[in-house]
Formats: C-alpha cells, sequence, structure tokens
C-alpha cells in the first residue's frame, strides 16, 4: 500500500500513488453506499472525534455519516461552546483530546496552520477538514474521484478553477492535487480575487472568463468566500455574476462534454446559473456530494489502519 | 401489508387500514422499549437523518431513540447552524442530503408544504415531523394508540380537542385521523382561535368549554401556540385558564372515565390544572410520550420496508 | 459487591468500599480503552440521556465517549434550545424524559440539589455530573483513581486543594471523598474564596500557600470559578497569581514526588503556571482526563447492574 502517512494535512504532502490509493478505496465505498445495507466494521472498536472550530454543517455531516457507517463511535465537539471560550488554548484542548483516546481526529479551524500544530501534539491520525486559506484535502480527494469518474482519468486534462481563488483553500488543495497528477490547471477571476504568488504552482491566469473556458474539460466554480474577505474590493453579486458567473453562453466556450463543479454550498445567481446547476448532462455537483462520504471513508480507514501497524 | 407509502407525510393521504397497521406494528415497540434490552435490527444498515429547521428538543429526541433503537445510523443536522443560513436553498440542501444515501428523513420545517416540496426530490423516505400549521402525523398516530390502549378501541369515542385550534398542526393531524377511525370530534375554544373553514372536517365547534365537554370520552387539551400567532388577538394567560383551562370543575362534566391529553410541553395553570396532569387516574400525558418513541420506530420500520421493497 | 446505590448523586452518601469498587472495575476500562479495540458491551441495549443544562464540552464528551464505548444508545439533549426555555418545568421535562425509558440519565444543572430532586421523579438511574456547588461524584472518583495510580495508594496522603473552594463543587466532592478514605486535607485561599462553614469537613485551612504547601504528597488547584462568583471580592489575575497560583517556588515547598492535578479547563498564568502544568514528571492533568472516561464507564456499568438485579 502506498499511502503510509499518519496524518492527512493536506495534499501537498502525498505523492500520486498515495492518492490513486485513496481514490481506490472509495470506489468500494461508492458501492457500499448506494448499496440496501451500507455499512462495514473498518473501524469497528475505534473512535472518531470531529472537532470543528467553525461552522460546516455538510462537512462535518460527511465525516460523521463515514465514521458511523464504517462501525466507529463517532463524537462530535461542538467547539463554538467549549472550553475554548473559557480560555483554554488550542493545545490544552488538544491534549485534552488526546487523553480520551480518540484513533481519528477530524478537525476544521480558521487560521491556517493549526490543525497541523494540533497534529504534533496528539498520538491519533488527524484529518484536516479545512483550516484557514491553507487545505482542504478531502474536498481535493473528493473532486479528483468525480473527475476520475466522470471524465475515465485523472491526467492531461484541461480543468478551469473559477472565481474567488485568493480566499479558497479548495481551490489551492484542488491545484496541487491536479498538478501532481499532471493536469493543466488554469485559473480564472478578477486580479483581486487571485492570490500574489501563483508562479509557484505551475498554473495559467486569465481574467476573462470567456478565454479562460476554452477547450477545458472541467470547469470548477467556487463560492464567493464573503466571510474571508478583510476589507479589499468585494464586487457587487450582480456585476460578479456578468463576468464571473457561469452561465450557458460562457459553458458553450468549453469542450462539449465538459463537466461542471462546485463543492457547495451555492449562491445561485451569483456563481453559477441555476439551471447549468441542475443540467444532469453537465453538472457533477452531487455527485461530489456522494464522492465526499466516500473519500472519507477511505481515508479515515486507511489512517486506522496506519495508526495500528505501528509499533506501540 | 396494508401501508404501502413512500412516505409519512401527513395523515391526510391514510386509509384506516394503513393507521390500524402502525398502531399494531408499534404495540411490538412499546413491549421492547420496556424491556431491559430495548434494542432490534430493523434499521440496521441504514441512515436516518434528522433535519429540524425549527428547534423541538422532544420530538427530535424521539425520532433519534427510535432510529437509534432499531440499529440505524442516526445523525442530526442542526439547520439553525447549517448551510441554510449561507443562503442555500431548500431544494440545494435536500439535494445534498440526498446525495449521501439517506434513507429515511426525518424533517420539521416551519412552513406548511415545505416536507412535502422536499419529498420529491430525493430518493428517500420522508417523515413529517410538523410542517407549519398543516400537519404532524406522528403525534396524531401516537395520540391514536395512546386513546386505543385506553379505551380498548379506536372509534365510536367522543373526542373534544381544546384550544388553540387554528394555529395546531397536531389539532389538524388528530381530526383527520379520528374522523378517518370513525370517531366525533369536537372543537372546542374561541372563535379567534377557531380555523375559517372548519365545515370540511365534520366535525362539531363549540365556544363553551363546559359545553362541550359533556359526555366526551377524550379531552385533548393543545399548547397555546404564541410564537405562531401573528397579531391577532391574543387572551391573557390568566382569562384563558378561566374560560379555556381545563380544571377538575370543567372536567367532571366530561364521561367518569375520560383521559386527559396534551402533546406537551405544557403550560401549568394556562392550559391545565396542574393536579389534572399529574392524577394518573386520568392523565395519559406521559402515555403519550412513550407511544411517541413506540410509534416512530413503527413508522421508520414500515417506510424502509416499502423503500427496500421497490425495483432500484 | 459493594456499591448498591440506585443513583449516584453525591460522594456524601457513599462508604469506602463503593467507591473501592468503583475504582476497580474503573481500572479494567483503563485497560480497555488503551487498546485498540475500546468496545465493551455492558451497556448493550440501554440508552443513556446527557441532559446539560449547563454547558460542559469535557464532561459531557467524556460521558458520552464512556456510553457508547459501552455500547449503549447515547442521546445528548441540548437544554439550552430545549422545552426548558418554553417555560416547561424541570419535572416536567424529567417526566418527559422517563417516559422515553432510558436506563442512564446524566444530568448537570446550575442549582444545587435540582440532580437530586430529579432522580425521585424518574426510573432510571441518574449520575450527577455537577449540580451548582453542591456535588461531581465522578470528577472526585476520577481524581481518586489518579491519585491511586500515580501515589499507590488513597489513604494517609497530605492533599492541599488549592484556590476557588467557596464556588467550587470539585473541592467539595473531592473534600468528601478524601476524608471518607482517611487522607489530610488542607483547604489554601483568601478567606474570600473559602466556605463559610468548614469545621464540619475535618480540614486544615491556610491562607498562605507556602505554608500550606508544605511537605504535602498531592497539590490540587482549581479553576476560578468567574461566573459563579456573584458580587464579592474578585482577586485581579495578576495578583492571584503571584498569591495562589501554583510555580516552581511554591511546588518546591511540596514533597520532592508530590503530584500536581487540575480539574480543567486551565487558564494558564492565573492558577497554574504552563511549564508545571506540562512537567510530565509531576503533572497528572492529562492522567486525570483519561481516568475520567474510565471511572464514568465503571459507575454507569455499576449503576446499570443494580438497576436491573432490582424486581420489576
Amino acid at each position: 500500500m502506498s499511502f503510509t502517512a499518519k496524518h492527512l494535512l493536506g495534499i501537498e504532502p502525498l505523492r500520486p500513488e498515495a492518492i490513486t490509493t485513496i481514490l481506490d478505496l472509495a470506489e468500494t465505498y461508492v458501492d457500499l453506499n448506494r448499496s440496501d445495507t451500507k455499512r462495514s466494521n473498518a473501524l469497528s472498536g475505534l473512535t472518531q472525534i470531529n472537532m470543528f472550530f467553525e461552522n460546516s454543517t455538510r462537512t462535518q455531516a460527511s465525516f460523521e455519516l463515514a465514521g458511523k457507517r464504517l462501525g466507529a463511535v463517532v463524537m462530535n465537539m461542538s467547539m463554538a461552546t467549549s472550553s475554548v471560550k473559557k480560555g483554554e488554548t488550542l493545545i490544552d484542548t488538544a491534549l485534552t483530546l488526546n487523553a480520551m483516546h480518540p484513533d481519528l481526529l477530524v478537525v476544521r479551524h480558521p487560521q491556517s496552520g493549526a490543525v497541523d500544530l494540533l497534529s504534533q501534539k496528539v498520538n491519533c491520525a488527524v484529518l484536516n477538514a479545512g483550516d484557514g486559506r491553507h487545505e482542504h484535502p478531502t474536498q481535493a480527494l473528493l473532486d479528483a474521484l468525480t473527475i476520475r469518474r466522470a471524465k475515465g482519468r485523472l491526467h492531461r486534462l484541461n480543468v478551469a478553477i473559477c472565481g474567488d481563488i485568493a480566499h479558497s483553500r479548495v481551490a489551492r488543495s484542488n491545484i496541487l492535487l491536479l498538478g501532481k497528477m499532471e493536469n493543466r490547471v488554469r485559473l480564472i477571476g478578477p486580479p483581486t480575487l487571485m492570490p500574489e504568488a501563483i508562479g509557484e504552482f505551475g498554473v495559467e491566469v486569465y481574467q476573462d472568463m470567456e478565454e479562460g473556458l476554452r477547450d477545458v474539460d472541467v470547469v470548477m466554480m467556487l463560492r464567493l468566500q464573503k466571510e474571508r474577505m478583510d476589507g479589499g474590493f468585494i464586487p457587487s453579486e450582480r456585476e460578479y455574476y456578468h463576468r464571473y458567473g457561469l452561465d450557458a453562453a460562457k459553458l458553450a466556450l468549453a469542450k462539449d462534454d465538459a463537466i461542471v463543479m462546485h463543492p457547495g454550498p451555492m449562491n445561485r445567481g451569483v456563481e453559477i446559473d441555476g439551471e447549468i446547476a441542475d443540467d444532469i448532462n453537465r453538472s457533477v455537483i452531487q455527485d461530489q456530494v456522494e464522492m465526499g462520504v466516500a473519500v472519507r471513508m477511505a481515508a479515515m480507514e486507511l489512517l486506522a489502519r496506519n495508526l495500528h501497524a505501528e509499533p506501540a
């Protein structure tokens, strides 16, 4: 097996074979989740704790279902009402949880790097469920599985990532993963929503949506992360939709069989036209959600195996 | 088996035999819940998601226990802090959950008809846990089971439903169910708390509590739904209790063996005298809660059977 | 077996043998929790409800994990958003839950005596998870197990409890338990944070930290309970730390092998120096958390046994 890491903190440290290992195992869970008895014992006897320092109903739900369907004891910690409010430090919270002997710790945190820091203090496997603007590795993995199933491969594809790149950990993890798997990535968005250091990623940058979408295989829309824009230029929704919203005219420039993706929750009429989102011939947005549960099951099972293969 | 529906959205579409089927199965779960090992595998391998867009600790708890005791994977979605707040539509939320492959979706929503709408977008079985002023079918079913056990039958009874009829989905579902089972229903309350179109229900209407309670077998009190009264006349609690609160003097007008019901949570001293609520010879209020878990177990088991009996 | 109580409401009614019985069983759960498969069936088929009228992420998490690892159906009731807000009384809430046939009810409540009152209204076993300034028995039991493992015994030890004694149910339960097991307890703190009637406990009282810590085996620090101080003198954090915070100089007065405890969450630099809290040769703070899960597993298993040994 080529996924030997202790934690899943980001896409950055993963080798292509590790990514393939996760996706291949996830395929088996897609089948299980579609069956009448969606239940395995892969995590039986293990404990999974979900610590969300930022609300995210759908990501937490996806991890929760993943763990429960694998037979784990799953516990959600609502960190908004927790000891953190009583002045406890992140490290003390981590040490406290660690003393309860979890096997898997799923963490979302508003600060980039917080999940990495936390992983250094605990004995269990840590999964990053999104940290600041840094990484959201399971999102990139579920997007990869969705693309691989829709296009039949995960290499030599032209993928356009469109919108608010600067504030998006989803974009960052996807750029890293798609690059590792030898795809060509284009970033499309206004300069104000583009990260400063882009050169390092080996991507092409477009300000013009019509130009950038030409002949792509995959159109990946992003959510406008208004909550993460501190000051700076915020376009009006109407203006934004006019220039960067995905509508039929713009999509016509992509390949005929190009697929449309969105990590959700969607702002219909802002980032994407509602009819395109609902077009079952083009949109794979619901598939992304489905793949999310399967990818998280696979990632947690692999981490649990690595954890208990180690010498005590 | 005569309960063949895909969803449980209301009492309105149910035939009497379907109601009897649910109640009969619920009887077996009353026994299970009273035993030392209250656990079955009827929903083993299945996933139940509780989506409450309106807080209801006791109804959600009842559904949660019901599902867990049947071996389901149960997940609560706290919709108050969810993607709905980020601008996602109800339909998108439904489609997202649907992609996670739940088998049973339990939904409470403040708007009448919202649960019905949602059920049309998903592949799983949907249970209405209360929508606006429309229906609350499991409440009517648990009330029916409580009456059947207390009175030995569920037909040819005189049942008085008292109080805030206009704002009550509980009243509406009960009127429908009791009518289908051939009971005589009286509605008692001030004209301001009475729905406009009553004729369709085939019920008798009383403004006077003393008159309306005469010789009834069942006295069903309702909660004052202040949170659902938009403007309009709201009586003072003192005045309300004087005219429509159930006290010993008023109850004496009912049959000697009349039972007293309340869906909870109670406002003691407003809708009902505390001593009557606690009188184990008359009050079946705790039985209603107990029957609630059993009826929900039965309804979910029957829906799950129907779901997996269908051709894929 | 010498633990025959129906409820665990406090340390006060327990005989020393009952305490030892709980701690001995907890030892087996320390081992289970450290193993790869931390799962038993001791509570299989039983239902545990956690009712927290006061937020406590870590105590609730500890009880939740304890119950789930023992195979119980576990349900958390978030009482802050519950029927209690709709005007329902504590007793009605208790009766409602009771009708759902839980086996174990874990209750935290801001008022002293509320848990005791509630236990008189239900058929199941009730565990007090902290009531006002009264008792927090599982905290005292986990502290006792931590001490017994670190010191090799739980008698003839000198234990200093330091800080805000007046507002602390943790202190109260610990004083009772340590007294029953024949240890010498010293209370150290400013007069304003000392309870009025201390004589009854058979403890020594010190205002001076240097004097009180001399030659003790165990230093038990408390959290400053600012949220429970209604008016009265509140020292500045800086002044408090200077006089009553545990630092290296003060700790040097205790025995060379004295252990340091804190119930958490810690205010580093207020009650305790961060380096001492992290010193694995002295601090057993993480052990306390670990013992917490084990002690709660043991207490719940014993109560469940007593419950089902009773004649129906």
